[in-house]
């Protein structure tokens, strides 16, 4: 529909909208969101580190198990389901070193619930260090906007030994080290993964 | 149905099968059917070398471009697509290097069609050796029962270079290095990667 206005008489047009900085964006996500924001800001960076040639680092495929294939027209899968990582989301080569890390967000202020991680994820980032490799963490705190790099060695030993529930916020904040947010690329982590594992 | 034998008779046995080397299997099965085989081979293989605890190797999943899921009994996929690998089959970590790899196989006893090798492995190879990483390629010449291991950077010089639609299976021997086949692992190929690139 559109309104006419009598002669001289301008549309009201829509206050100018302020250009707001990233960070402020993500709050008006839904917390349920956040796990896909944090995917998605990681996967913008390593697409951007993959463009200036810094390192290869790739986000697995989700396994599907598939039932049906119909092979009518070309094959469409008509009956699958989706099945747990039994590794985790990213790894790839940095500086010629294996690198693998698992991406989680909490919605809470204060800790990171344990539920959140799979075991089959703690045994693997344990074999990674076993055989050399980098392993750790990115943790989003979704309601501070912190997004932090934790070496996996803390995150497997508070698994293993389990004093609680969840990981505490705190110990995060100690442990971890908070990456630099921007535009390009979203997370810049790399520069933690020299300081921690290549100096 | 059990059949009875007269006292004194002993029902007939199966004549004893002789325990046929691996290498012999191979050939009963179709060519069309090989390339899965390798792959059970790989597969056999680094969950030898996992368990082993020697090095940690996993085969990327499938990625799937999902369209449709039924979300009324669980999460069931109803609609999908196989999308092509953007990278190779397999990565993984070796005594604190980035390994990865693609595995091929071949019908003819002569030569690989490079139509078997998609652009984007190439790229992603070269990328990994510009990285630091080590790079290779698997060939199974099937009907020569022979599997090699060649450095990823004579393929995707061949390939680049194209001088021929398919690089000759004589031109895999002299690059390539023989990967032992036994029963456990199936492909020993570690030995080769600490000669090749290790020493």
């Amino acid at each position: 529909m559109t309104i006419k206005y009598p002669a001289g008489v301008k549309a009201p047009t829509a206050p100018l909208k302020e250009k707001k900085p990233v960070k402020a964006k993500r709050h008006i996500l839904s917390a349920a969101n956040r796990g896909m924001v944090l995917e998605n800001e990681l996967n913008d960076s390593c697409l951007y580190y993959r463009e200036k040639g810094m390192a290869l680092i790739y986000k697995r495929p989700t396994p599907i198990n598939i039932v049906k294939v119909d092979y009518s027209h070309g094959a469409t899968i008509t009956q699958a389901y989706f099945e747990t990582q039994s590794t985790t989301d990213y790894n790839g080569v940095y500086k010629g070193k294996y690198l693998d890390f698992e991406a989680k967000s909490t919605k809470s202020k204060t800790s990171l619930p344990l539920n959140n991680i799979a075991p089959q994820q703690v045994d693997h980032l344990e074999e990674v260090i076993r055989q050399g490799g980098i392993a750790f963490f990115i943790i989003s705190i979704d309601l501070l906007n912190e997004v932090y790099l934790i070496d996996a060695k803390y995150i497997c030993e508070f698994y293993r030994n389990k004093p609680r529930a969840s990981i505490p916020v705190s110990e995060i904040k100690e442990k971890g080290h908070l990456i630099k947010e921007g535009y390009h690329p979203r997370l810049d982590f790399l520069p933690l993964v020299d300081k921690l594992y290549l100096q």
